[in-house]
């Protein structure tokens, strides 16, 4: 096993490195494949240094989910300057484009990363809330009350979109545009369910 | 720590006790946090005999987890003598009383289950399924064709309510009548967006 690093890099850069190799391992396989040793040996560094730069495994797992986490947001950021439909249209294509162009790490992120570290599902539960929240400002802005029902509604729908995208982007590689029109029927549905909803 | 089990059981009896204890704490933990450890110690055996019994903390996560599934899907089961609707209406509040009684359990099938081990995972994506199915067979004998998109909104429903139970049954303490009536309100959102799906 190779105990020096490759290339002489920073502090930042190493760190930022093993990163990358972390969430590039994703694609292929669940995070739970991912050893030290494992990661030691496609880096080229020593387990000693991944210690250094992460604290545990835990550390490591964290910041390769959270690096994840966010390039599926900063990917899918809804464009202000769209008016609410529009805006809605257009993140979820840049979304099903998203999970189209990186399956693994979009399965890695909301099946794989099944980890027995509640922290992590934490990292992955808060992309799901703030899908929620845009979701809500959206609709806020085409007049809709911020009530119980529809914070509800928009953060399960975040859920049953994620299933459907597994499912018809994922295994079956529908196109981008009907799986959109699916998915903004069935949020207009459940939208017009919270309005109905004794909640 | 005890070397010899408090009574004598019958091996079925003694696996069975142990995999009753490991349910019961689920009721208030997470998974991941029962260590074989914890588990001898609320059973008063050695660490030794739990492994004569389950071969690896991962045989005996599994047998606490499908267990826990099992009785969720027992206490659901749809009664076969109702028509679709009522059936539908029925199952729902059953699956409501269920998650309000069990919240502890149903948390930790749907939140804490974020095992490492893809086969614990495949377990309650078992019972997700089933779910999804039994929704099929009764859309169907109301008429509904047997169509991939209504395969898909069944599946990815089952994964928005159990979002919504947590938050509207398990945080809140929402009513179950309630509850259901809003679930059966975006049930059928999505299952007249699945009948306009260009899929």
């Amino acid at each position: 096993m190779p105990s020096e690093p490759r290339s002489r890099l920073s502090p930042e850069e190493r760190r930022a490195q093993l990163i990358a190799i972390g969430v590039q391992f994703l694609v292929d396989h669940p995070l739970d494949e991912l050893t030290i040793d494992e990661l030691a040996a496609r880096a080229g560094v020593s387990k000693a240094l991944i210690f250094h730069y992460f604290d545990s495994r835990q550390g490591v797992e964290r910041a390769i989910v959270t690096t994840a986490r966010d390039s599926l947001l900063v990917a899918t950021e809804p464009r202000a300057d769209l008016p609410p439909r529009e805006r809605i249209h257009d993140t979820l294509l840049r979304i099903a484009g998203f999970v189209r162009d990186h399956s693994g790490t979009f399965s890695s992120l909301v099946r794989g990363v099944a980890s027995g570290d509640p922290a992590v599902r934490a990292i992955v539960d808060q992309s799901r809330d703030l899908n929620a929240q845009r979701l809500l400002e959206a609709f806020q802005e085409l007049g809709a009350p911020n009530e119980l029902a529809l914070r509800v509604a928009f953060r399960a729908w975040v859920s049953f979109t994620e299933e459907a995208l597994l499912e018809l982007v994922v295994d079956r590689r529908i196109d981008d545009e009907t799986v959109v029109d699916f998915l903004e029927k069935t949020l207009d549905g459940v939208v017009a369910a919270a309005a109905g909803a004794r909640f």
